[in-house]
């Protein structure tokens, strides 16, 4: 098993297309024959999912998709005095998970022909994130 | 590590319970002692989940509610060349997530006692789904 | 691999802090220079997430986001014959997920600074509930 940390350049709140960023730390995985990659985010008001690769408006939407369903100023709120971003990047991080994990064949992760990973970048001012990458 | 692509049926929209399917692809998993058992979809448009395996009419409310939660004719979704059902689709994804991993003991999956696997057809015509199955 | 079933006191609803409560059932964790935990609820009802550590009111707010955001008086919910909180509960363990990855480094789990793990008890009266952790 291989374990290294990587720190993601700093991004504008939304998603954001990082297959390249995270691969690019980790280059012994172009030898492995047979096992799985992991991604973990250190952050609680940051997320990394899998989706699209290819139409930027795909993220787009999904960005301002979150910003409806999660909405900033919920009178219940009470987590506030982090701004009115941070609550809602909290909900965010829960709903899209902390980690993925992604099978691995002859080098390269065997994601679909249209997938890549993103980070959810749920702050305005989140900066620079931290992912742990494992692979077997 | 064993590791083998299963091609799913094609299914309506709506939840699924494909443990039985995914399985009968993976015969190994009756002689693994201890273990993991990981299930990836290579699509960014439907999703892999664990539900209750009992009432189909769990699965029925949890569409219902997922085609309240995410509207198909938001105004400001700009990714609408794929149709109405295409942008909600991404969405559900990644909500719900591409994969699963599920503890295996003593030749099986170590689900709790109303616990099953459950596909995600968040596309009216998603076609054969393919799921990436590897054991640890 | 090392793989143990845990039982958890049982919870009030709502969203409960058990990194220390999950970690003091696996002492051989503080041996492991390299590896992954893995976290798996064996329940269709209760959820695992990973998000803050500290102010208790983001667990608050977090219960109180899920309540609104999945009703449990939706007109078109079938399933109903276990209780008005049992189909929110389904909904909200898929929406959060089952399971949890985390790296293992020099005998602890490499979380943030800030994260730590959640249970989400969905159900009113849910009970104890039972985690399999498993170590590589």
């Amino acid at each position: 098993m291989i374990q290294r940390l990587v720190h993601l350049a700093p991004k504008s709140r939304g998603f954001h297309l990082v297959t390249d960023e995270l691969l690019s730390a980790m280059p012994e995985l172009s030898q492995i024959e047979c096992g799985i990659g992991h991604f973990f985010i250190q952050h609680s008001s940051a997320s990394l999912t899998i989706n699209e690769n290819a139409d930027p408006d795909v993220r787009g939407d999904m960005e301002r998709y979150f910003l409806h369903a999660v909405p900033e100023d919920a009178p219940y709120f009470k987590h506030v005095v982090e701004g009115p971003d941070d609550m809602p990047a909290h909900i965010k991080a829960s709903l899209l998970g902390s980690s993925l994990s992604v099978p691995v064949a002859n080098g390269r992760l065997l994601l679909g022909m249209w997938q890549g990973i993103w980070l959810g970048e749920h702050r305005i001012e989140g900066g620079s994130r931290t992912v742990v990458i494992s692979i077997f």
